[in-house]
């Protein structure tokens, strides 16, 4: 039995965001299947989900009496049941953990900040004063990414669990215009969105989002 | 062969901080041996550096053959092969991913912030406006992990690599008196910090700064 956390709505910008759509997109690539574990945004902060989760933060994962939280951590316990996502040889383990820390570690921190100035302040001036630095540095990062994929198909030797990180956060800003000029980056997402699990994972989010707006 | 990136200097306040720490540390508690790569920091951004580590950040690590960067991932590529670091078992190797990754992605990020807004920023206005928030957000997360240690030695079920990531994370703002009400967090620190790897690893980070600046 798997049975992941799912919000059962978030606002119209963040539909395809929650990081349970890492999680979903894992388990499609694995060929797993699981049930949805639907909580309200507001059940986060209760003691009864901090018995699960200490941060109050999605999602959450169980399996056969397991719960583990952090998408990186849930990814890697399931790419560790499927070669495909994460190798078994030692080189390739260590490429794939090197760039699973890079997406979440090195380029995600940067994208965090800048999505919260556009989707969550409500202080226009504050906005105004801190957006130009947030926004260069994801587009450092995004460069940088950008020049890893000028002559690789993906992040390591073929896919693997680091792309789906690094994509989900790509993803949070991929509103804000700043792939432009970074065709590599920009192929890449798409060569890596293209894919059915990503694909089904995606829609199956939706849809829980769906399906509890039509019953409201 | 092993071999590490370490700086040659930092500023007096980031002795026993820069990422190396948490490498020398995994190392010493697997018993291995490793040499210094001693670089400046000016080499980081070069094309040089660059090739070993795309975003020009420290630490990069080198065993026969394989090159690794981001601390977390050369961290969970040294607990693979030591027992004692990353425990065999799925449920075991399922706590241990979990607090990995919520030491480096949900307590590092405001962590870092703080110390940029601490250490590097040089607006005093910007300094003041921003860090009342800034440091509400580390405050928030020290709670949450004080209470999870409430009734435990270390975050899973015995010392494990997650302990090295969220110390090393915890030892970043140190300075800024934020453990004062939390007797578990504080007691959690010093157990780890009295490991005697860990002793030797701060040493032998405080050393090599000596050595070079003696040097010089």
């Amino acid at each position: 039995m798997r049975r992941l956390t799912v919000l059962r709505a978030v606002p119209e910008f963040a539909r395809g965001m929650p990081r349970d759509l890492r999680v979903r997109w894992a388990l499609r690539e694995a060929g797993l299947d699981y049930e949805e574990w639907v909580v309200d945004r507001a059940e986060l902060g209760t003691p009864t989900f901090r018995r699960y989760q200490p941060f109050g933060q999605m999602p959450v994962y169980q399996e056969d009496g397991l719960t583990l939280f952090e998408s990186g951590a849930i990814v890697l316990h399931i790419a560790e049941t499927d070669e495909a996502l994460l190798p078994r040889d030692l080189a390739g383990r260590a490429e794939t953990f090197t760039w699973m820390f890079a997406a979440l570690n090195t380029v995600e921190p940067p994208v965090r900040t800048l999505a919260e100035i556009d989707f969550v302040m409500t202080d226009e001036n504050e906005r105004r004063r801190r957006r130009p630095e947030a926004e260069q540095r994801v587009r450092t990062r995004f460069a940088e990414v950008d020049a890893v994929l000028a002559d690789r198909e993906f992040l390591c030797a073929r896919f693997s669990a680091a792309d789906i990180l690094m994509v989900t956060v790509l993803r949070i800003v991929a509103q804000a215009g700043l792939e432009a000029d970074l065709p590599a980056l920009v192929a890449y997402r798409a060569r890596c969105e293209a894919r059915p699990a990503f694909q089904r994972a995606l829609q199956e989010q939706i849809a829980t989002f769906d399906r509890h707006a039509a019953s409201e």
